[in-house]
């Protein structure tokens, strides 16, 4: 029978009340945005921490950490970590949870003495959720070569601050030699809060995921004429905002007919003139798809091809904002991943995430696979976000047992 | 046969070249918030005017001007006018033109020495657009005590002046005897672009209006549950856009079944988050309904209390943001308008306005009626709002013949 190695319940718990304190809103969450004091304090944390259990600790070029206990052997590192910015108002598990487990599962091989070949490397990404510097993933897409560098570090935050100023600022820019890289890793696992509510509601306690799903996103605009409210007879009209509500309604009808895991969403509406006594003349909304087969994206952009170019009278036009495509993880991590929730008699189930994170660009470069607990309510990106500190333990367990199974590969 | 006086198309035109250039965006149109610099040069240029045509001028404690050509008798006072001001990027017909055609039949009374008995007065309305100080036709509700003068008086623009300040500075504040009242005016009469395009498309030269339409106008609220585009499955969001989207084509098809001059509009959509990656969970939308008939203003009402009180697993709810009863003219001058549209051969027809207009406040208070002359394309509030010069001095020899019928009463 394998050996099960545990997490400890209270230390987990411990690093999770004491990372809630680093922007604090008061009101049970966070604004932790990248670089800034509350983020600087975290990331202080974090390497007391880590160099508390004998990590050495370095930073590449855009600030993500790496804290590395050794290996007995000389060999390529196995990653594990996430990120610990949140947006504006945000939760106390999304990123943090993932750099949090990674710690416990660094401490419980050290408190425990348990033997390993490879380098141990707890990674904690720079900027993931965008919140601050535009865009999110901004420091694993610039090292995966997705992002180029010298556009992120002009990004401005609201008060125009660069990129570039805060990381220079912040004392966490090492060099770019040390940037994670094929040749020197041989795995990155990141746990992470499935911010939905599929595990919650199929009572799971793993989400085993095996990719991130393909996506579009479109936006439609509506062109008509504007008139006052008391003038113009209905027939008349050319009213976008019923033109608009008319494809929503089109999409949702249409979109409904494909396969039952495409999730979509119109998410974004805006109205010109936006006045209650002026027939809007200009209507736009986005339209957010995803799914994990290609084809039924493909059956999404041919619906929305097949929008007619006119309704209620207005011109109706559409185009593409960004799209990508279904990412799939390491096949053989995904097996561990999943055999472990059964070693510890966790349910589990496969899933695909929605939203992107970090490791769906490592992934490109090195083998990556993610674990999921379960969000309570599905709540994320918002102060209520939580999950029970059980399932925040369960995680743990399945990611120090998998980079076992990987050190021994 | 009736003798017919004729005002002078030259004359009209230089009016409407010169107050254009008060306010002038250099787009076609003109920016003259009230008591604005541009708005006291063409209160200036209007005073210069009339003087020169021996009126009396006065303006009363709202700064609205009384322009008064002496009668024959010792009687209560004819007036006409309209208001000066405009929004932001308005046109230069609205409100103005009502001006400068009581200007021009003033005019041609003194050019062509017809005899009246009653004094005749231009009247010009300070801050009917409320595009500076909220809220619309502010001073005809103060003299009307539809409005709280101190209130208005406190009203602010954007840069925190007052109204009253700006009232003070502008050097046009008058006694409050000098408002208009019941004892010492016996009639008003507006003239007004119709701000629609009924007239046009009817191709009639004379809006004879009957009244203004009242109206409701109400706001909706969807109250769903936010969460991320890319983790909850469609069966399980409560999608506050969808449910708007739904219905406001539930309005538009009940709202169609009733009489078919019922105007409505949902001019106004506030959507949050309004982020293209969340399910918004909070969407509102305003309707706006005029009709002239209070039931089928009624009917209206009786549609929206029918919503149902969930849509798309969205709460629904509704509330009045405000109403207006159907203003009716005085039915002796309305005949006399019509009477004179024919008199002049111009096609005709009779109309309810749908904008409101500072007439409908005075109509409480003395007998009143307007005339409506077409707009180009229906447009208004805009740059390119436009109505023929043949179509203004149309509308100023009716005015005229209707004034001076009311003169022989």
């Amino acid at each position: 029978m394998e050996v099960m190695f545990c997490c400890d319940k209270k230390r987990m718990e411990d690093k999770i009340i004491t990372f809630s304190k680093f922007g604090d809103t008061g009101k049970g969450g966070i604004t932790r945005l990248a670089l800034s004091e509350a983020d600087l304090q975290a990331r202080s944390e974090i390497c007391t921490r880590m160099k508390k259990i004998g990590a050495d600790i370095i930073t590449d070029d855009m600030g993500n950490i790496y804290a590395t206990l050794k290996g007995a052997e000389d060999l390529p590192h196995i990653a594990m970590g996430s990120h610990c910015d949140s947006v504006v108002q945000g939760g106390n598990y999304d990123g943090i949870l993932g750099v949090l487990t990674a710690m416990e599962a660094a401490e419980t091989i050290v408190k425990e003495n348990i033997e390993h070949r490879h380098p141990i490397t707890v990674t904690v990404w720079t900027n993931e959720e965008g919140a601050r510097f535009d865009p999110a993933m901004m420091s694993s897409g610039v090292i995966t070569g997705k992002f180029d560098k010298s556009k992120m570090l002009a990004s401005k935050d609201k008060e125009g601050t660069t990129f570039e100023e805060a990381l220079e600022a912040s004392g966490y820019k090492g060099g770019q030699k040390n940037r994670m890289n094929p040749k020197d890793y041989m795995a990155l696992l990141e746990l992470h809060i499935e911010q939905g509510p599929v595990l919650e509601a199929e009572k799971i306690q793993i989400g085993v995921v095996e990719g991130v799903v393909g996506m579009v996103n479109y936006e439609f605009e509506f062109a008509g004429q504007a008139g006052h409210a008391g003038t113009v007879p209905q027939k008349m009209r050319q009213d976008a905002l019923l033109a608009a509500s008319e494809a929503i309604l089109y999409l949702h009808r249409e979109l409904d007919k494909l396969d039952g895991k495409l999730v979509y969403t119109t998410g974004r509406i805006i109205c010109s003139p936006n006045v209650h006594t002026i027939i809007p003349d200009n209507v736009k909304f986005t339209l957010d798809a995803r799914h994990q087969d290609p084809e039924v994206i493909k059956q999404v952009v041919q619906i929305i091809k097949n929008i007619p170019s006119e309704i209620a009278k207005c011109r109706v036009s559409y185009k593409e904002l960004w799209s990508r495509k279904t990412v799939s993880f390491n096949k053989e991590f995904v097996d561990f991943v999943e055999k472990n929730a059964k070693l510890y008699g966790y349910s589990n189930m496969r899933i695909y995430s929605g939203p992107g994170h970090d490791a769906q660009f490592i992934s490109d470069m090195i083998p990556t696979t993610m674990i999921f607990v379960p969000s309570i309510g599905g709540h994320s990106h918002c102060e209520i976000e939580k999950t029970k500190l059980e399932d925040c333990l369960n995680g743990a367990n399945v990611l120090l047992q998998t980079i076992l199974d990987i050190d021994k590969k």
